[in-house]
């Protein structure tokens, strides 16, 4: 069974942008509003962080329903851990998801700087230097057979496919623009020498952009 | 967590049917030809009687990955697991599916007859008689916390609908007409009154219509 490299559910606005500029503490996503980025999944009945038994069950929760499908791995670059940037002066940061991250698998924090594991609840993060395909590598083993996922942020999956190393890549644009930022693309076309596109608009505003390699 | 009741990838033509007229050993959708119902779902990577490696990875995807989803057990009619009626003549027939169906859980078969459980790989087959209500509460125990999925045919979904218990249904429309055969409905506005509706065509040419309570 092939292991893909999987992006899921990157919000990104109509320009482009994954997220806004100048991130920090108290604005992980910059000057760009995370609620008006994630309302449509936050709608559904599958988004993880719902304390609520409510929710929409349409297409749109086919999307946040799947986050966990066949996955045994994440990648994520070091700026969706958290804001510092440099050497950690302290281990105080345990990132943005309290003592029981959703991610329930091992999780492969890109980073040049040195830092001991870290397990909260189900989920451990080991903090790697290397190549995007030398990281890949040790997710797809910490992964057992299961299906790797690229969490972003934007920096990160531009690494990867620019070394030629995701099977499937969706992205929900979301109908705002933030004009400035971190930028997957300048237009989804760019991808479609080496990728399959379905663009399939959703009641809720968002359109999905679905790839699969070619 | 609810529990619930489930209908996934029914493969439905345009005109209501979800079978045609006719239902034998040689032809178990009847006059309907089952290749044209169901060459969207065969297309894709996710299909579970694909053989080979290929197959899209778009959004009709989604809807066959979707397939084993939390379920724990299946519910059916008898005209999906064989084309026999009335008393077991004999116990050689063992469903469509040869040794290793694809449900992997407990599947309850709704008939008048008794029949002594049947186990084939990972799946085992309940010959069962009641109510709507009652079969579903067996269903529940049996899938330990987990969501049931209610399989068809069409007259098993009706008669579940009309008992008011099913909580999902995703229905994909594909684009020909059988004229005649086992009805789903006149028109999806049937069920408005107690389901929010999002219709999304796929670029396959089948239509997804998902239901969910109100």
């Amino acid at each position: 069974m092939t292991q893909l490299l999987k992006v899921q559910n990157l919000m990104l606005s109509r320009d482009g942008y994954a997220a806004g500029e100048g991130q920090s503490l108290e604005r992980p996503f910059g000057h760009a509003d995370p609620g008006a980025m994630a309302s449509w999944a936050g709608a559904t009945a599958s988004w993880p962080n719902r304390t609520d038994p409510g929710g929409s069950r349409g297409l749109d929760d086919y999307f946040t329903r799947d986050f966990t499908h066949n996955i045994g791995a994440e990648i994520m670059g070091r700026n969706k851990f958290g804001p510092q940037r440099g050497p950690w002066e302290n281990l105080d940061w345990q990132g943005w998801w309290g003592d029981e991250p959703p991610f329930h698998t091992p999780v492969f924090v890109l980073t040049h700087h040195h830092r001991p594991d870290l397990t909260l609840g189900e989920t451990t993060f080991y903090f790697v230097e290397g190549k995007p395909a030398e990281v890949l590598e040790q997710a797809k083993v910490a992964a057992q057979g299961r299906d790797v996922r690229l969490g972003g942020g934007a920096t990160s999956i531009c690494e990867f496919l620019d070394a030629d190393l995701v099977d499937t890549l969706h992205v929900a644009v979301v109908p705002l623009e933030l004009g400035r930022g971190v930028r997957l693309w300048e237009s989804p076309d760019e991808l479609l020498d080496r990728y399959h596109l379905e663009v399939v608009p959703s009641p809720s505003g968002v359109t999905h952009h679905i790839f699969w390699r070619r």
